[in-house]
C-alpha cells in the first residue's frame, strides 16, 4: 500500500491572533512545519473588542457567543475580513502561499444551523464532516497552496453561520484523513492538558479516551477542555492519526498532550 | 486556431452592494450569464456607513479614499469580510459555486503601494497586471468555481492595500485575455455613458477611443467617468475583446455603452 502523505491541521485561538508578536512567531514556525498543512483560526478576543467599540453587547452562554444578526455581521467582518486576510498577507510575506477561506467559499464547509432548543445561539452552525469539499481542499494542498480557515461557515440557503473553530479543525481533519496521514494540533495558552491548572509542570504527556473519562470523573478535566477533548477523540475514532494539545510556541517541538 | 472560451468579468459598485434587493436580482442575472465568469465588487457606501458608526473620519481626495491604518482595517472588514462572504453565500444559495478572494489569497493580485507624492493616499495600491496569478484563476474557472474579488490586494511584504475595484477588474481581465475571449462589464447606476447626465435617453451606444477623446474635450465626459473609460480602453488595447458600461439591471440584455 502506498504510504499516505502527511497533513498537519493547526488550530490557533483568539489570544494568539490578538497578539501581533506572538502571531508573527507562530506563523514563522507554522511555515517551517514539514509536509502539507492547513491553518484554522479563531478571533473571539478581537470580536469582543470590536463589539464594544460598536456598542454591541457580547452575550456568552456555556462559553459560546450568542450570534444575532448584528453579531454575525461583526464576527464575519473580524474573522473572515481583518484577521483572515492579515494572516494570509503575513504568510505570503514569508513565502508560504496561502488562501483565506470561509466555509461558504467553494462550498468547502456546508453547515447546519443549530436548533434553537434548548438554547437559541442564533446564527451558529455545526459542520457536517461528510459534506466537506475534500476534493477542492486537496486540489489546493497539492498545488502547494495552504488553506487558512476562519470560523465562519454557511447553511447553503444564503446565510453565513458563526462556527466553533475547534469544530472546524476537527471536521476538516476528519474529512481529509481518508487521503492523508493527518495530525491535528490544538494550540492554546497552556502547555497541554494539566493535572493542576496552576502548575505548568503538571502536564499530562499522553492520554487515551479511557484515561480522559477517568480524569473527567475526578474533576481534573473540566469546562472548556471537555469539548476540545471530545472533538479530539472523535477525530481519532474517525481516522485522524494523532491529536496534540499544546502551546503555540511548542509547535515545532511537538511538545504537549498527545491523545491516543 | 482553436476558438477561445468566453469569460465575462463583471464589476459592481457600492450602490448595488448596499441595496439587498438590487443585489439579489443582480446575482440571479449574473448566475444566468452564459460561459465562464468572474465578479469584482466595491463597497464604498457600506464602508462609509461603518466608518461613521466607528467614529472614523472618511477622507476623500479626487474621489478616492485616503486609507490610514484604521481605515485599512475598516475596509478589509467590510469588503473582504461582510460583503464578500455574503455575496458568496448568496451565489451558493442559487447554485453558483463561487469563492471569495482578496488579492493576497493565493497571491492572485500582487500590488504596489502608491507613491506618497503628489498625494499620500496611505495603504492604497495598484495591481501589476503582468504579475496576476492567471494560472490559479483559470484553474478555479475550469473547475466551475466563480472567483468573487473584493477591492483589497497586498504588497507581498505583509501589508494589505485598498485598491480601486475598477482597476482590479481591468487588471484581471487583461491578465486572462491571453487564454479567454474576455468581456469586461462595468455596472453602475446609469444606463451607460450619457451625452447629458440628466437625460437617460441620451445614451451613447458605442464609442471608439478617438470619439472618447473628442467627448472629453467637449466636456461631455468628465469626473469619475474619465478613469473608468481610460481603464476600459487600456483593457481593449491589452487584449480584452469588449468593454460594456451599463446599468446592472441590463446585464443580460447587454445594453449600455460598448467600447470598441
Amino acid at each position: 500500500m502506498k504510504k499516505k502523505e502527511t497533513l498537519s491541521i493547526v488550530k490557533i485561538g483568539g489570544n494568539i491572533v490578538d497578539n501581533p508578536e506572538a502571531l508573527k512567531a507562530f506563523l514563522y514556525d507554522f511555515h517551517r512545519l514539514e509536509g502539507r498543512k492547513m491553518l484554522v483560526h479563531g478571533g473571539g478576543v478581537m470580536a469582543s473588542k470590536m463589539a464594544s467599540q460598536l456598542g454591541i453587547e457580547t452575550k456568552m452562554v456555556q462559553g459560546r457567543r450568542i450570534t444575532d444578526e448584528e453579531t454575525l455581521k461583526l464576527v464575519t467582518m473580524v474573522y473572515a475580513g481583518w484577521i483572515n486576510k492579515n494572516i494570509v498577507a503575513s504568510l505570503q510575506q514569508i513565502g508560504c502561499n496561502s488562501i483565506g477561506l470561509s466555509g461558504a467559499d467553494a462550498n468547502t464547509i456546508p453547515s447546519v444551523r443549530r436548533s434553537p432548543e434548548p438554547i437559541d445561539f442564533g446564527f451558529v452552525g455545526d459542520p457536517n464532516p461528510e459534506k466537506i469539499n475534500a476534493t477542492f481542499l486537496s486540489q489546493l494542498i497539492e498545488s502547494n497552496i495552504t488553506p487558512v480557515f476562519c470560523a465562519i461557515t454557511h447553511d447553503g440557503h444564503g446565510s453565513l453561520l458563526n462556527t466553533n473553530a475547534d469544530t472546524i479543525a476537527y471536521s476538516v481533519a476528519t474529512a481529509l484523513s481518508n487521503q492523508y496521514d493527518t495530525s491535528l494540533y490544538y494550540c492554546f495558552e497552556k502547555k497541554g492538558v494539566l493535572r493542576d491548572l496552576n502548575d505548568s509542570k503538571s502536564l499530562i504527556p499522553s492520554m487515551t479516551r479511557a484515561e480522559c473519562e477517568k480524569y473527567k470523573q475526578q474533576g481534573i478535566i473540566a469546562d472548556g477542555m471537555i469539548p476540545k477533548l471530545d472533538n479530539s477523540f472523535r477525530a481519532i475514532e474517525n481516522g485522524v492519526s494523532r491529536v496534540i494539545i499544546l502551546h503555540a510556541k511548542n509547535l515545532l517541538k511537538q511538545q504537549g498532550t498527545v491523545l491516543l
